[in-house]
């Protein structure tokens, strides 16, 4: 596997950067993670104006065109051979004076990472899925982190605060552990809103209307969220986005979550998810909402990436 | 330069990590920066203590001893011939499957860095001092995040936070400034009441009482501020750690920061500090308590690292 480092095709291991760069300093770097579908990204401009806006809110002024940046992508696809892809993009300040305050960005760092990957929950097209099932969750304890701390729509390499959630569900292959970790842990905003899971959105059915949490909470404003709500507009689905209590998503009928390596993941439970003090769990799971959400999706990217 | 990555001494230019390391992905990393003054490290156990605590909260368990970990430090510094400097040690969870939930750590990112640093505002060491003057600072609107969502007292590599309180006020070296960018961002908790500085604790002096934000609040327990406070008792100088507003810092006598870098470093004003609508500034700036402190402070030093 090659990946692809401030402009030159490297291969895997030795793509690196330096113990100085301010991405492994103090994560001052933004990201996007998208999918190549049939060799095409999938709603690149999304992405690009995304991480636009991220670097925007870090005032990193990289320098590079969005042409540029999708060019790099394309290539370290075309070296891989690739056509179903996951992809990550990160843009770092790169290595200035030993300083916390930045200062103008001189040599961003701009890395390419690309990984197989087939269509989530599509056997079809071969190899493994992604998933093999819907998701459990579990609302955890960390809150989300506030707006007024660090925005919560830009996609950064400080992802601290979603690692210590999905440690509350406990750590990867843990032996010890009686029952499976649950697949996503759910954060509250500091008023105990429902906000999202540690790398997905949220989505909940009730009396046939799609309910998410607003962006006008902590949450990030992800692109496969804005796809589904363009489908439910397209399919005639009601939709509202609100403040929702957890409460509300215990008592749905339907609930799914979303990003761009799950696309569109039904929900199936919910476990223990009053903050672990033993509650029963939940049971959700797909439903007919999600279920033309799913094949408005799957019909989409099918016609415009594999036709 | 040499720096020490995973157990060995490498060229600074060739000091570097994998893209795919935690670290960098996500600032899953715990870090200390200390000093070494006249060769030994100053207050290596309580940095090795609160690593020690950061690694926990994060769930990293490295299993490397302090003792080792100290060993790479000093064989970092003799390698470099350095007596009087700066220390960064990072350790991050390395690379490990790319999934955002963390695994046991088997392959732990190890990092010395460091520089020369002499003693701060002390030109009778030689060379430059760390800073040449009192500090200024500025209330920010950039809130600190409040331990819910990611604990204060964990020194980690998502230093987003105060990169952004940073950048309020103003890029290093923009030229179109009419006035100096201040040194420090103060930052407030979630409910307005003073925390810290983007890398420094606050002390202000009231009627001959030293005050500093109590670490009930979102406060990294500096372990400089640690030392005043054991110092300030010695002194017999009475101390009060507590919740305080940024208008109790405004009418303060005295006011300093602190943190191993600064060393303490008299507060001389604070500029507009109301979050930006422009009122005036308020001198501070060091007096009998504070000089008191610095005093004992560098007694210290001098009789533990260079008699």
């Amino acid at each position: 596997m090659q990946y692809h480092v401030d402009g030159e095709l490297v291969p895997a291991d030795e793509a690196t950067v330096s113990v100085r760069d301010r991405g492994f300093m103090y994560g001052d770097a933004a990201f996007e993670t998208l999918r190549a579908y049939g060799g095409e990204l999938f709603e690149w401009e999304a992405h690009a104006d995304r991480l636009g806006r991220t670097c925007d809110a870090l005032a990193l002024d990289h320098g590079l065109s969005d042409a540029d940046l999708r060019d790099r992508i394309r290539e370290t696809l075309a070296a891989n051979d690739l056509d179903d892809a996951y992809v990550k993009l990160s843009i770092s300040r790169g290595v200035q004076p030993g300083k916390l305050s930045p200062g103008p960005v001189e040599e961003p760092t701009v890395v390419v990472y690309v990984a197989d990957l087939p269509r989530g929950g599509r056997p079809e097209r071969g190899t493994e899925p992604v998933w093999d099932g819907p998701a459990t969750a579990a609302v955890v304890e960390t809150r989300r982190i506030p707006d007024a701390a660090l925005p919560a729509h830009a996609k950064t390499h400080n992802y601290l605060n979603g690692i210590l959630a999905r440690l509350e569900l406990g750590e990867e292959g843990d032996a010890d552990r009686e029952e499976a970790t649950p697949d996503e842990a759910l954060m509250l905003d500091m008023d105990g809103n429902l906000a999202e899971g540690a790398t997905s959105n949220l989505f909940f059915v009730r009396d046939g209307v799609l309910h998410t949490p607003s962006l006008d909470g902590p949450i990030l404003p992800g692109v496969t969220r804005r796809v589904l709500l363009e489908l439910a507009e397209s399919e005639e689905i009601p939709v509202e986005e609100g403040t929702y209590d957890p409460a509300d998503l215990r008592t749905a009928d339907e609930a799914f979550l979303t990003n761009s390596t799950w696309e569109v993941r039904p929900l199936a439970a919910l476990v223990g998810d009053d903050g672990g003090s033993g509650s029963d769990s939940v049971e959700l799971g797909a439903g007919p909402v999600t279920q033309r959400l799913i094949d408005a999706f799957d019909a989409r990217i099918e016609r415009e990436h594999y036709e």
